[in-house]
């Protein structure tokens, strides 16, 4: 069949709206129309060059909600009609890594996903007969894609998918990195670093926690009021102190924090929030993804005084499972998605959702379908 | 009153045995009768120089055990006749430490312990009417010292204290980091980074967890011997392989370990003790003290993979409450010191002990007064 995408040719090139070829799915396999796509600092990341795992052409997306218009052999838990949110992060639920019921990190289709191949080894899109990837087992840069059955959450189909899609990546993770990763209790102080999207939802998962204090921290000071809204309880621009920012969130909190999120990927920040941490018991967590080889480093001290280094991938979330949820937490008002989105446009206008972002003026753009 | 002492002069000089003076104990104090101590790398850290902190003159030696010989004003859990281990970690009990119930970091007596002081800032030892300086709060280099009541774990009298002095440090540092950090579960697999008497008592409280597999990593061979009798079942060289030994231990594991504990104060070896753990779930606990200024480092990834970074201070054990048990454990033959004490001489030999240790012919050499 033919379908609509944004192509990424290369790294840095501006995307291209092409009519693509997309072969029907195969075993256990599903066809998804996508609806509706969130635009996400991961994109731009692979967009740019920076990320080692970017492989060109590629359609990108992964934080996209649709339906499932064809289901390929053998799949059994989706029907044409289901409502579904596609996952980068698969749920086989029959891995060494799903049984543990540690942790989310699935790696059924982790190999060629990161190759951006499907299970078999193929790509489905394709134009002149020139394959073009996959991105993140998603591709939710167009109209139609395909993805492996334990890629996708089966969601309430009342659902706005237009914005349930926000919940593919950046508000869950945000939100899980403080429920299943940290675990935030009642009474808490959290500090955030770094009020994009992911920074955001942490507080909104911190405000579900109870925590006491919720610290949100950024250089751009315009960021301050929606933190605000959503119930953040300080502001700090660490450029308005001549200290380290974790010497001021140590003061400020007589003796440091429960919690802290990175959420911007910057290593020397990822030092930053574990060291704001409370000697003895004071976690932080890492959910930002930092450029290609750079690393995180600390005196051991840190973390021989109790602190503790952890991190987070798509929060701890395993989405056939917990995803759904999600939704009706949205449904019933208990996860404010309208405050994300900053902008909507069609896919013709993809290339200006990453000029907003580079430029700091959106939190998610949505492309409608 | 006058006692004997070996008394640290200054950085990398030997100890000399002195007769010095020792003022009774005051408000809150308590003088002890040491009968015995351990000499642990830790006093030989601070002999060298090496220890930022390091003060001299000073008492050196925290890992002792005594007969209380009189008490303070106001001293109410303890009294004369009282078998007891100094603790380099006090439990207060009233400090926000101890209240939080999450750690053992009472920090009571911190500030001026880590200055070789007494908690009115001063020194109870001297010679020819200058100070000498406390060390770690205990200074079991002599055979009498005084020591703030919060800092003694009152324990059973039948307990031979020429062994169980070895619970005031190495041995409970090991067993609780498995048990009060880690949290090691029946069937789970351990990696051991250095087979001194931390790492040893790893492996102690690794059996007592009923761990699966405990891997055994030291350069030197002559180690696994002892390793083995204490129920290791695994043991690696890493010079025997020409790849990094997180590697290899990821290897043998399918995929890594569950937990890992890094026992010598190596900031490279921290980092394999780190990566050898199994993505998605598995902990790594630093319990090594590294050099001044030294830094850990690893690539964020290792940790948004799931993996975590702790440390571990004293094993996590708060001592008044918890430090009993671990003699009691002793008595019912649940832990192994003989093993530990290769070596006994009294205080004119202390020299040699230290010796032994850098020489790596001793596990502990203990200090019979």
């Amino acid at each position: 069949m033919k379908t609509r995408a944004a192509v990424a040719w290369g790294p840095g090139k501006p995307l291209t709206i092409e009519e693509v070829d997309l072969q029907l799915p195969k075993k256990g396999e599903v066809l998804v129309r996508i609806v509706a796509t969130g635009v996400c600092h991961t994109d731009a990341y692979t967009l740019s060059g920076d990320d080692p795992e970017g492989i060109f052409p590629a359609i990108l997306g992964h934080e996209g909600a649709g339906i499932v218009e064809a289901v390929g052999e053998g799949v059994t838990s989706l029907a044409v009609g289901d409502h579904v949110i596609p996952l980068y992060t698969a749920e086989c639920r029959e891995c060494k890594f799903c049984k543990s019921g540690k942790t989310n990190l699935c790696q059924a289709v982790r190999a060629t996903q990161g190759k951006g191949l499907m299970p078999d080894g193929t790509t489905r899109f394709s134009k002149d007969g020139k394959p073009i990837y996959h991105y993140m087992g998603c591709s939710t840069f167009a109209e139609h894609t395909v993805v492996p059955e334990i890629s996708l959450a089966k969601i309430d189909p009342k659902a706005p998918l237009e914005k349930v899609c926000l919940l593919g990546c950046g508000v869950t993770t945000g939100i899980g990195a403080v429920h299943n990763t940290a675990k935030v209790k009642a009474g808490d102080t959290v500090a955030v670093f770094g009020l994009g999207g992911i920074g955001l939802a942490v507080i909104i998962g911190a405000v579900q926690a109870k925590a006491g204090r919720i610290i949100a921290i950024d250089l751009n000071e315009d960021k301050f009021e929606i933190a605000k809204k959503l119930g953040a309880t300080d502001f700090v621009n660490p450029a308005k102190f001549d200290k380290p920012i974790q010497e001021v969130i140590v003061d400020m909190t007589d003796g440091g924090v429960d919690f802290s999120f990175e959420c911007i990927g910057n290593v020397k920040v990822m030092r930053a929030a574990l060291e704001c941490c409370h000697k003895g018991w004071g976690e932080s967590v890492i959910i930002g993804v930092a450029g290609a080889g750079q690393e995180i480093s600390t005196r051991p001290f840190q973390l021989v005084t109790g602190r503790v280094w952890r991190g987070s991938a798509f929060g701890g979330v395993r989405g056939r499972t917990e995803l759904p949820g999600y939704v009706n937490r949205f449904m019933n008002d208990e996860i404010d998605l309208d405050t994300f989105i900053t902008h909507t446009m069609p896919l013709e206008k993809i290339n200006e959702a990453f000029d907003l972002m580079h430029e700091g003026k959106s939190i998610r753009s949505v492309i409608h379908y």
